[in-house]
């Protein structure tokens, strides 16, 4: 899981405390923008928010499947385009949906003004295409909010230090919403997206699936790691580094969603919360690879230095020297990887490497799994009785996760859903 | 016509003199980058003008279009948004295009980067929707152009005092292309375009209308103004202040198309040099003016505050202490003429006013005739003999314009084509 350094500006300096007790950072998806009639519901929204006393920064994705068609385009013309005119184009998105919700905010009489990523003052490092928010520098949102404005923000992207825009990957809107609730200690951070909140399984998969009501930080980070859609891996990061308080809800009904904040951990804590799973991984592994120090750092480090995203990582004890190494990437990021195995192979000598797209991961999360050591048995118990077989396992403190083929994958959620007692009445 | 005030920066400190020297700035429009494949053939005429040695500047505009795809998006949602949205919402449009047009170049192994209006250091003023551009800080132009890069800069747009993304107005993305060739001092401002010139006159009218090798920037502004739709009455303007040479030419052949630069009038200057119309005019008329100093500066001064394109203003001797005034307006901008009107009616007492929608103009527009008085007794005799009947006449040394009925518009047209011997053989 990547570590993300950020440094808020301190915006005391510039924001009444009074309205910053009222604050709240909004966010809507582009399922949310995407058509003008959801425009104005989203409007609506806000102007009721306004209504109820709150101050208001909005964060917009781009509508519907505006950044899908500007991707197809791009690959009309270049098969590896620069990523920073890949990032001028992307930005163009968010720029349409925040002009036209500023529009409908002012046919509700509501004052908005809409701001880039750059206007913003998000700051952010120069990798384009996954840039890493490394600033905040939110005074003319201050001075708007403070005008009584709603601050209707870009979500996704930034400037770089070089002053070039910048876009942050998957999950950047989120990511752009909650950077702002931190840097302007907002009481609070709204996601608001197609589904009523975050799940105890996927919907589509297990029709018994509950909404969760209440998830620490580290749960939600280990769902949202593992194959939780709803909210992106770095904002959770980030709200959690910065102790702001997320409530995922739904872009279209008033019920409360689920609510991600600091809580202590009980007696009471569920010994798991949700079941979640992945098939979008592939599986590599690394044969015969020399068991000395330094060896696994070395590969690592060249996958790292392409970005890929590594996840899960096991290594087992060697018998005659050498030992195999299994890790997991993203499927699209598959070619890349060979690329850099491809080039590592001819520093380490005999080794050789496997990979396989047929593999799924399912994994178990609670924070009552720290105090419930048989958790692990169970869900091994589990699988076995569904016939499933275990090719990986890997765990932190409050996450279990196997990788099993991929067909075998909706049966084994389904299975541990019911037996870990989460299926709804 | 308005007048701009424009400081252009000096460019001299930045720019390489052996770059200057081979520096060309090049416009394509909407229709030139319309689909991949247009972006991709501009790339390939990019790649041949950088081959022969020459230092580009590319402006370019949103593809086809998308920006009228953008302004009805914002009708769905506002009869009346706010012009900082709505110059956010339609500079999303370039932002598109110069992202593609840069990948198309990367393709071509061409190095290129591409520049916002702000990146590029367009600076306007505050009024959004039709900005002036009052300074080109064109520092990050310079430093590309000096690695051997092809800037490509987003026209139409720029960046106010106050931050905010502004517009330039109909034809912005001429009038930036014209400024940057002004502050970089290039050699010369390519105009790409769907025709492959300026033509003597409208060609679907005329059938005879021939292309025009030279002009100069006096009869293309007066061509520009009169309805010549092939380039914007700014750029030129711009054009003209800093001798800026440009050649109006199609984006379809290599042939050459019209240059339009600074040249001695002479003998040979044919009489005329176009018959240019404009069907897009409302006709007002106000009716028992005071005939008193500072009546008619009051009424023009309200319209100007409201920024409306007063065009042809006529006003005749008075007989009676009263007297009728005259002039028109884009037909767009005749509810807000009206309102401007009825409001001003109540402080000048007695004055009413009328309006025409069913009305044209015809020009005759020629650097000769300054030197040969018969041109207006010719016009008018050969709108007599077609029994057209002319309700305003204005003239300014190199042109005559009349507003006539519109259904007369075509037919003046062409007899006057045929007149002034402009027929092609």
């Amino acid at each position: 899981m990547p570590v993300i350094f950020i440094s808020v500006s301190t915006p005391q300096f510039f924001l009444d405390e009074q309205i910053r007790a009222q604050l709240v950072v909004q966010k809507y998806g582009g399922t949310s923008v995407g058509t003008p009639e959801r425009i104005k519901a989203v409007a609506e929204n806000i102007a009721a928010t306004v209504k109820r006393g709150h101050s208001v920064v909005v964060v917009v994705s781009a509508m519907g499947a505006s950044t899908d068609e500007l991707i197809d385009l791009a690959d009309k013309i270049s098969k590896n385009p620069p990523g920073r005119e890949m990032d001028m184009l992307l930005t163009a998105g968010e720029r349409i949906s925040m002009a036209l919700l500023c529009m409908a905010l002012h046919e509700l009489d509501v004052e908005a003004m809409s701001f880039t990523g750059s206007q913003a003052g998000i700051i952010t490092d120069t990798s384009h295409g996954r840039a890493k928010i490394v600033e905040v520098r939110a005074k003319r949102l201050c001075e708007a909010l403070e005008k009584n404005q709603v601050c209707v923000v870009a979500g996704f992207q930034g400037v770089s230090s070089s002053a070039s825009v910048t876009t942050l990957g998957r999950g950047g809107s989120d990511t752009t919403a909650v950077a702002l609730a931190a840097a302007l200690k907002a009481s609070a951070c709204e996601i608001y997206t197609d589904v009523s909140g975050v799940y105890s399984a996927d919907p589509r998969i297990v029709d018994k699936a509950k909404k969760l009501s209440n998830l620490s930080y580290d749960e939600m980070l280990e769902i949202a790691a593992t194959g939780g859609r709803v909210l992106a891996l770095r904002a959770v990061e980030f709200a959690r580094n910065f102790g702001v308080p997320v409530h995922v809800r739904s872009s279209f009904s008033p019920e409360t969603g689920t609510w991600i904040r600091d809580e202590e951990s009980n007696m009471e804590d569920p010994v798991v919360s949700a079941v979640t799973h992945d098939t979008s991984e592939v599986k590599f592994t690394l044969e015969r690879v020399p068991d000395e120090p330094g060896v696994a750092a070395k590969i690592f480090r060249a996958l790292s230095d392409e970005k890929l995203n590594i996840d899960m990582i096991v290594q087992n004890i060697s018998t005659d020297g050498l030992t195999d190494i299994s890790f997991t990437v993203p499927a699209d990021e598959r070619i890349k990887t060979i690329a850099v195995l491809e080039d590592e192979a001819f520093e380490t000598g005999s080794m050789g490497y496997q990979s396989n797209e047929n593999v799924g991961r399912i994994s178990v999360v609670g924070a009552g799994m720290k105090s419930n050591p048989g958790v692990a048995a169970t869900m091994f118990e589990v699988l076995a009785s569904q016939d499933i077989n275990i090719q990986m396992i890997s765990t932190s403190s409050i996450r279990i996760s196997v990788v099993v083929a991929k067909e075998d994958v909706e049966r084994g959620v389904v299975a541990l859903h019911s037996a870990y007692g989460l299926d709804s009445e």
